[in-house]
């Protein structure tokens, strides 16, 4: 049984550098909750600090959760949309924010326990660099491995998970690739430190996301959380999963199911000129679909395909699966 | 009803820089003619010179052809394999391989000639440039223009259709993108000068295939030819056709109907590990399933949805089209 | 004599999807102007509409600029930063909103025309698509050259350059790459009608920009304008001008001065985290630099290198002439 | 001081999928040694399995190499030159394949003793896969590990340095990134068993050399080889170093003197068209000169600047160092 949860803020508007007051109109936080309850197979949310969720609202959110049924899937603290982080959080040259960026994490953990939520997912996208000699390669990195240790120790009860992400905001972030990352989560000592994988931001790496998939699972069950999105491979443009690639999606649920995750498959989004509920709604039934897929007759074939490893027989499982066989 | 045909060598060895002997073993001409012939729909070749065909063996060639009912669809001149034309053929900066380069076209035109082969696909690959301050890049293209320009006003009962490529063997060829070729080709200001569409160089090229397929038959009707093969957007990897990519590939065969393109769809593969003709057949297969998708209905609704331009009734649309409205 | 000039905006705030308002604060327009005019070497702004310029404030702005000694070297059309355009302005699926961008850029040229501004800078961003299925190529590429064809007739006085871009803010623009957008200019038929080059947009296209240049220059002289930031080649991250490339754009400036180029040499960046003027003075300075490498010496150097292809010999002179010959 | 060497074979012929018989001609062993000792700077060469050096002629190189006063930096065992490694060595699914890439190995180290060579550098480049539901992840990279864990017990006096690159001539390789085959090389538990950037695969992987140098450095001191060539961030065109990147093999040769590295800095391209010796030769020089860039005072203020972190002071400083003050 897949459990299915979307990012609340994909519901709302969405903007960029260059319309930087939205190409839609922001729905309120009970609509977009009202929304995401719609989409069937959903059960769960994620939240972002400032933008959905901070101490003062903490409350009301818990209430519209639990009046749709929907549980806080994971808490995203808001390390990026605000301008004292625009040189890093957990890395700024700046003790101060270093310290505001350790208690804004501290912050959503709290947070997370009111709302019986049992992760946080850092993504600081601030952290990294646009020219070379701009970043202490060494200093950084210690800097977020050094936060992210003391808030896994601060709270044991909570799974802190690292996303990844090559580039944007910045042109290089600290975390960037999927290897780099599990380094920095086995590098805290803590066991509640994991990794989540945006399938987008894997494809913008290079990585094959299934391969990148076992290999935090299979370096001691590091693969945490999962976010669901599609691409060009150039760059992020979270859109509609399935929209570009199909094979890899399915490659990517047959690993998931081979290493046995049992986290969230959460989408994350950004329907710019779509319709948000509509562009979620699509991306989770493409995956229930390829669920469809993967039942016990086909997982044995594809593991039989991938012992042998010849391609033209692989392709053509494939194209029968899809087509049909003729 | 579409016109599938292969070239010859993809049935044959094949070899990279690392492994120069090959990954396979080279099957005799009669041999690769007879899986050709084999593979359900394949009713044409393309032939390679100096690999698959010479003034010297062309009857013999044209004999094998006709045993096993394929027609001859194209002939690509040898530009790219010899060390003569290891630093450029139109271009090189020596007047005798410029010469030798215009010979070979024409003794590829009288080869088509003899085999009533319609079109000569010209890709001199060496043509371009690897470092900065290397080409002269007015010289270089205006000689192109200059040699397919006399060759096609001396064999005008021949189509000569320029395939670009954006790199390899050069990091930069002359002949990049459609849009310069398509240049080129006008420049000319002979007819029966067009353009050949890989579509994974089209993909390395980081074009939409369909937009660059639409782009040569909007702008006066010069797509005269298709290679088909797939790859991961960042090299020409030259795999099954389908084994990557799904959606763009109706999208263009969509397009090539709406476009009116009636030449030949030819397969381009490097099957480095696998068997040739299993890949190839794959692919050819993988073309037809996609035709199957096009039916009358669903050419109207891709025209309503192209029309409308919302992802996600166009997304819906595929999901529902490949796993069953549900 | 180099003419250099920046976009004005470069002096403001910039923001992106993460951090809507802002990582600087907004100076006032005086001051921008003020800025402008103290970095040595340079003459002259672009204005982009909405943000710089408008009907109601285009006196003012004459009035500083002159006050100043600059110029207004372009204007920028503002088909971009309102929600109307968000699904396209000239390729709008809507016959108002296209009619409405026709009207933006009539605006724009009657305040060019008031500015004794020479040029209309078209950089329709919001021209193209983000999905498959959702762009009718013809129709769109024609819709953006009808409305080209009617603006540069009815002002024969302006010059129009079109600006390309592979992408963003949609996955896919409609005028991507040099040679497509040379296509465009073209078919208009208009004299007053060329095309400019960003050099980030070439770099991310994939384009050698020196080769770009050239193929616009030799097509017609349909190189009009020039845009200069620097980034990685896979993002228009809108760097400070030679951070990242540094021979590139030694090529690049030698080929302007092959093929006679005299129009502005302007600047566009976004200095996110940077000092705007700080990020544009480099870029102006690193530029006049390398014009100092190419003296009447260098040019013939350069020349003959070009005229053999031998990088060894390329390689060492570049070499040679930035450290000195050992 | 700097300690250069080449790999020889990079003064040979080279070819590629389209010229396989190669773009030169093929110099004797002898020829090629004493083209390498002409190099100024040069002390080492790196020997490749089969190409260079067998047990057959291992003395005979031995003595080439004294004779010129050159030592024997790395052998490089051939586990990608042969048709039986094709679908891999180590990973090969056929157990006999995989003894004998372990074989190989092991004559390699013999070899390497025999030559007083400290390190084994391993590219076992058929190691991965070119299409989805083709490897077993886990098993394969488990394999690389067993058999690189039994080698360095094997062989506790010689260096084991493995060598990543996303791709080629497999689409995906298993050892693809630093941070990747860092995990492996913890994973042996061997202090003998380390990483080589090659600074053309880096770049291809879209790392920042400088940031894999550092973070192999950092965790555990495994940084214990160096390949360097030159390539446009797409594919590994192994050019003469400095001919596309400048400032970030500076940044690189910063960073290695602050992490202490110790090591060969060795050439490592495909000259196709070029003189081989000339463009090695360049590619030493290159380095040469921004070692000299790097005095002392040059280091102190590189430090402040990245203590800094302010890009328009630090590209103000490389322009000045480069064109001088102004």
């Amino acid at each position: 049984m897949i459990n299915y949860s979307i990012i609340l803020g994909n519901l709302g508007n969405t903007c960029d550098r260059f319309l930087s007051s939205g190409y839609k109109t922001q729905p309120s936080k009970a609509e977009m909750i009202r929304q995401a309850a719609a989409i069937p197979g959903v059960r769960g949310v994620e939240l972002v600090g400032s933008w959905d969720v901070t101490p003062a609202n903490v409350d009301e959110m818990g209430g519209l959760l639990a009046k749709h049924g929907l549980s806080c899937v994971s808490i995203i603290p808001d390390h990026f949309s605000q301008q004292r982080w625009g040189k890093g959080a957990f890395t700024s040259k700046d003790p101060a924010i270093r310290a505001q960026a350790y208690e804004e994490t501290c912050a959503a953990a709290e947070m997370a326990r009111a709302l019986k939520c049992p992760l946080i997912n850092l993504w600081p996208g601030q952290e990294g660099y646009d020219y070379v000699f701009q970043s202490d390669y060494i200093l950084d990195r210690r800097r977020t491995i050094e936060a992210v240790t003391k808030a896994a120790k601060a709270y044991p009860d909570i799974k802190f998970s690292l996303e990844y992400k090559p580039k944007e905001p910045r042109t290089h972030s600290t975390w960037a690739r999927a290897a780099d990352t599990l380094l920095v989560a086995r590098e805290t000592g803590q066991p509640n430190v994991g990794v989540t994988i945006d399938t987008g931001h894997s494809l913008v790496a290079g990585e094959n996301i299934a391969e990148a998939a076992v290999l935090l699972s299979d370096f001691g069950k590091r693969l945490f959380h999962l976010h669901f999105n599609d691409n060009y491979r150039g760059w992020d443009d979270d859109m509609i999963v399935g929209s570009v690639h199909f094979v890899e999606f399915l490659e990517l649920l047959f690993w998931l199911r081979e290493v046995g995750y049992d986290g969230w498959y959460s989408m994350d989004q950004y329907p710019y000129r779509e319709d948000g509920q509509g562009a979620l709604r699509n991306s989770v039934e493409f995956l229930q679909s390829l669920e469809t897929m993967l039942d016990e007759g086909a997982m044995k074939e594809l593991r039989g395909l991938i012992a042998e490893g010849d391609a033209v027989k692989s392709t053509a499982w494939f194209r029968a699966k899809v087509f049909g066989r003729r």
